[in-house]
């Protein structure tokens, strides 16, 4: 290999959470969408990236089609598999926020211990949970890969709504009834929220 | 929640790779460390990652700390376990990559079909394999751990370069001699490495 002459000045020390808060312009953050299937957890969460990549942050969403293809493909739909699935989501989560991003993870993640253990992960403030509340009903209508369809049906087991639970959040940062309201709206509310707690700049 | 007005315009669309690196002012990429214990894999990565921070890239490193307690920590020391190591580090590694970011791993490695299991996740010219070239004997006597120690006494069993092998890599990108050169020449060959190959941007 040749070796070109880079004048490089070498610095001491490991780069510090405050080295990459200042070079990104914000501290990293978990934002941890739940909800039903069709309940708009995806779909918000590109509209939130979007907007916040026109501002500058640094951003990344973990859901289905990059995880379940890839770090977890080794995972079914047993309850141990489930809750394996989350923890490792909370866990790469964490990587990203430790990294000074503001990561989005996207997926239903019913059971209230396997959202608390991942909010766990995180100091205080870092982990804003947004519960995606729409009703059953909306969602069924939706439905656009006719999962609601097929559990229904009985051609899929352990379909959360239909024969598996959803623990609703008790106490999460945010609520939007996304049956309902506007996307715009609903990504606005969180823009908002991100602002207000200090963990984007204010616009 | 109190509504503050923000006067987002909201734009349609992904965030794209293209996106990412507009923001970030490279792409992302995984230079992958690889060689025995103690071959210095950490120490350089840290070096390397000071000086891109320095320059403005972004960065993160996965090593031992943050993915053996996190992430890996369901995983012991078998074959098949440090197979599933390997992997799950791969997948996360592709996820920072596809997030535009530098990700290094700093891990030992030692089997080549799971390094190129590792680089088959990415883009061509995306993954860089680092071999750190030590002689075992030097790594003996660095063990900071005394790890080598235990090994030799047959209280570690299964340790790389002892009583488990050690597969070098044939095709690396980056081969350093970390026995015998000094971290700042090691780093500099890396930083130059991605100057020349565009993965960031010359100075």
């Amino acid at each position: 290999m040749t070796q070109k002459a880079t004048n490089i000045t070498w610095h001491q020390g490991l780069v510090t959470a405050e080295d990459r808060t200042r070079l990104n312009g914000h501290s990293g953050a978990v934002l941890w969408f739940t909800g039903l299937s069709s309940s708009g957890k995806s779909t918000l969460a590109c509209a939130v990236e979007r907007c916040l990549c026109q501002r500058g942050c640094h951003t990344y969403i973990l859901d289905g089609d990059n995880i379940r293809y890839g770090l977890n493909k080794n995972l079914g739909f047993s309850p141990e598999d489930r809750k394996e699935n989350i923890r490792r989501i909370g866990e790469v989560a964490r990587l990203f926020a430790d990294a000074g991003l503001i990561i989005m993870t996207a997926f239903i993640s019913p059971y209230a211990d396997d959202r608390q253990a991942a909010r766990n992960l995180l100091p205080p403030g870092e982990f804003v949970e947004i519960f995606c509340k729409c009703p059953l009903e909306v969602c069924e209508v939706r439905d656009p890969k006719g999962l609601y369809k097929k559990a229904r049906a009985g051609q899929l087991k352990d379909f959360t709504g239909i024969d598996a639970p959803y623990e609703a959040p008790l106490n999460p940062e945010i609520v939007l009834e996304t049956g309902s309201e506007q996307l715009e709206q609903s990504a606005d509310r969180i823009i908002g929220y991100l602002e207000r707690q200090g963990l984007i700049p204010a616009q």
